[in-house]
């Protein structure tokens, strides 16, 4: 084989696949240049001056490194990762380092093993990490909980990546035994250290961990690539630091940002793509493109020392898009190992989806009374403030209750019973309810309205196996059950946006703060590793202090 | 460990060493930051607040990331490898490619493992590369050969670092049977292309090759990177390309270049240093400090893979100059693995050096008459024109022999009688003859000289052992005797630079073109892998042609 690919860089053979005449991206002096583009088997073999048994006509043409999403669960997009893969590598992404967090959190090892099984023959390198933080903390009750040891024998059973992020910095900072043990499981080790800084980000760092995703300054940027991160510049659906970010990133420290999505909706991912998406709002925000383009492809396997793949020169592994533009926006045709697996948007490969039945039925929960839900508004009490376009809420203190809404997290996998409460500003819901059955990290189910009778007919509706509900003046008016888990549905992706559209178009019915997106805004109402209060189903919690701002 | 090391970066303990209120190098942004620098065991804590078991006041001072020379011969400097270390780790270098190509060709395994031993213990990482090409070509006759079987053992045996500099690359392009095993031998594998590009190029690299240290311009340099080589910008003693190729770094490009000395005479090691060296002519071309920083440090660990090393960041390893400047040109003292190894200048570390007496005695020629260094001189000839600061040469016309040097070319390992001659124009030598047994890359005996007595007596003057001889009018008037494989003087350093003296001293008495370095010319003109024309023992050699002019 590398006989054969000499033999063709050299001019003595055809190669298996020549684009004729192309722009071809230089990620390594951030140029375009131009050429024949040789492929043989899975490798190029060059850009120069090349014959091919099939030739791919490139005139005008860009090719560009396929792309690298280097953090995503795939569980936001809430459809089965096969399902996602067929909406994502048309678009030209091919490498994706993928944390199963969401489902580890619910169904442990075997949500795991079905992620992995249901992307098997994709083609697409998905590395899948394992999640580092099952449950998220020591607060949270999730489905399973994954200790060191677990963490240690995943990895080595079904050879994953790395260690997922990181999230119990404290747990990190403190040398806490068991997350030492989880350190201890891996040489690739994601992070995440939203406003961590200082001497605190030296003592993270010195537990190996080698990535952030939760900057959200340029200074916070800085002084993390400064200290030797890879800073992952994030643009989700609900969490978009790219504008913000861009700033940090020049010529010189380039090589040190990456790009990922972390959360994305299915609309977002069909419409506007992932990590295309990153690099068309960079070039908006006036990076060149082949900067852009960079940032989205060789510095991803670089960062995660992967040789030989994310750029077109000699040896390379032949992961590469043919494109309108040169920023890889008007992606026409995706070549991954040599093979063309996509053209025009559409995929031209199978997928074998994994049997997610066992996965189905969830949800156990103790009958849900009225009561169950009700919670007394005390004047000057601490409620939990939410602001469109961040996950980071703030505790304020309410002296009425007339505009907030209620909320609850009901325990969702034990039957324990319990139940969390506590009032949120800024939601503004009137007349109804939503529910859902993802709710950062554990997972639990979180209702918010303005009335018991609305919350509690919601809570029935998600029914053993979970979803999305709507509930308007006592009637269910939107649903999209997810299966899988309680956080996938096992639709299409076709079906699942449309039935997704009409619970959208149900929300709209609805009053309430129009600038949220609500089930996304929602879910990481729960997540008490992100500042500043957040709801579980012990109480209300304040992230800071770690600890509860009261119980119930 | 970690632990210790995160409870040290936390904060809650003392470091063992602190360098306090330092300006350190930030070779990930490209800019100098502020603060304490903590050490614990040989790794880097963090740069920020702290208190140390011992402090080093660092105020005025700049803290950099150790250097990293990417390629280098310890046999150019003559002097035993741990000499070599003690002259170079003082100046801040203690990281070394170091392939021992030179030895090999004279003495095969038994010179790589001599070299090995001599630097253990010694603090520096020194990664010793299997030698590619034992003999160069299959032209050359050296004291050895070294197969593809023969590197496969010998980079398993001892655990070398990858393969040394492929100079063959018609070997590679031409999918030579037993070059491609060589290449399957290792996953690191420098390269040695010059002037090699285009189709030819790309068939190079799908053999693997990672480096390139033979840029001679800028354009060369460019193609290069942009189909994935780190280019070594090389600034030996002889051979000095950093002031053409400083010209392709930019600020976008600059982690794929990397320093290296390649070959460089003691007293240049010791009066200007090595990669220190490369550094301040990178400066002085305009180029900023810490750019020219990151290149002697971080670029090369990246390049080769080595994780967390070269930068001073939490995690990484402590191997760090603290120095009087930000360009690392006056190193006051030199950590390597968090411990002090150096200190204005001098080594703190002993040395065991290894018994080299097996590799004196490595000159088995016969004995030599004036007559077999004869050669007649016919009008019309081709001669080899040589120039100053470069080791090409070009096939010129001669038509008298006045103002040209006879050459010879002795085949000194296995008593063959083979000589091959021709004429020099250039060197202007009157006189007298400067003989050697260093002659890359076979290492046989080269002599120069405007008379047949007095070449015939600097052969006879090197002896059994070897070494460099200096002629004038019947008298030996400078000698360095190079015991260890004909190569290196057994000599410490000191003693070498002092006898070095008086032979160039000897030299300087000649006449001759002084803008050339006679002994380091002389020794490349018989490396038939440099263009144009060279000389070994069966006569003139046309590289291009890769063909002999003449034979005799």
């Amino acid at each position: 084989m590398p006989k054969n690919l000499i033999d063709v860089a050299a001019g003595r053979k055809k190669a298996d696949l020549v684009i004729k005449n192309a722009t071809v991206a230089d990620v390594f002096n951030g140029v375009y240049m131009h050429g024949d583009v040789a492929v043989v088997g899975d490798r190029i073999a060059g850009v120069g001056k090349y014959d091919g048994e099939t030739e791919v006509d490139g005139t005008g043409k860009y090719v560009i490194p396929a792309f690298y999403d280097a953090h995503l669960h795939f569980e936001s997009v809430m459809v089965r990762p096969s399902e996602y893969l067929k909406l994502a590598v048309p678009r030209g992404v091919t490498a994706f380092n993928a944390d199963p967090h969401e489902i580890a959190n619910v169904c442990g090892e075997a949500g795991i093993e079905f992620m992995i099984n249901d992307v098997a023959g994709i083609p697409a390198d998905v590395h899948f990490m394992m999640p580092s933080c099952v449950p998220a903390t020591g607060e949270d009750m999730s489905g399973c909980v994954l200790d060191g040891d677990d963490v240690k024998r995943i990895i080595a059973k079904y050879g994953l990546f790395g260690l997922g992020e990181m999230m119990n910095y404290p747990g990190v900072i403190g040398c806490d035994d068991d997350v030492l043990k989880k350190l201890g499981a891996a040489e690739i080790i994601d992070g995440h250290a939203p406003n961590v800084g200082g001497n605190a980000l030296n003592a993270y760092l010195c537990g190996g961990i080698l990535t952030d995703h939760e900057c959200e300054s340029v200074e916070e940027a800085l002084e993390k690539t400064s200290k030797g991160m890879f800073v992952l510049i994030r643009e989700g659906s609900q969490t978009r630091n790219l504008k913000t970010l861009i700033k940090a990133v020049n010529k010189r420290n380039l090589r040190r940002f990456l790009f990922c999505t972390d959360d994305r909706n299915i609309e977002d991912l069909k419409n506007m793509g992932s990590i295309g998406n990153a690099v068309r709002l960079a070039v908006e925000c006036g990076m060149e493109p082949i900067d852009a383009v960079t940032i989205a492809s060789l510095n991803a396997y670089e960062a995660y020392g992967i040789k030989k793949c994310g750029a077109i020169a000699p040896g390379y592994t032949a992961n590469f898009t043919v494109c309108g533009d040169d920023a890889a926006q008007k992606v026409e045709k995706v070549y991954y190992r040599g093979k063309l697996v996509a053209e025009n948007g559409a995929p031209l490969f199978d997928v074998k989806p994994a049997d997610a039945k066992p996965l189905y039925g969830s949800v156990h929960i103790k009958k849900i009374a009225e009561r169950d839900l009700d919670f007394e508004f005390k004047p000057g009490m601490t409620v939990m403030r939410v602001s469109p376009d961040t996950v980071v809420t703030e505790a304020a203190t309410a002296t009425k209750k007339d505009g907030l809404n209620l909320m609850c997290c009901i325990e969702r996998h034990k039957k324990s019973g319990a139940i969390g409460h506590c009032y949120v500003d800024g939601f503004r819901l009137k007349g109804g309810a939503i529910a859902q059955t993802v709710g950062h990290d554990a997972h639990n189910i979180t209702v918010l309205g303005d009335n018991t009778r609305d919350m509690m007919l919601a809570v029935n509706e998600l029914g053993a196996d979970g979803g999305l509900v709507v509930v308007k003046d006592g009637e269910v008016i939107g649903k999209l059950p997810l299966e899988i888990a309680g956080l996938m549905t096992d639709m299409p992706a076709d079906a699942a946006i449309a039935t997704r559209k009409k619970l959208l178009a149900a929300l709209e019915r609805m009053d309430y703060n129009k600038q949220i997106e609500p089930f996304m805004l929602l879910s990481f109402l729960t997540l008490i590793v992100i500042p500043d209060v957040k709801l579980n189903h012990k109480g209300l919690f304040s992230v800071d202090k770690w600890k509860y701002v009261y119980n119930g």
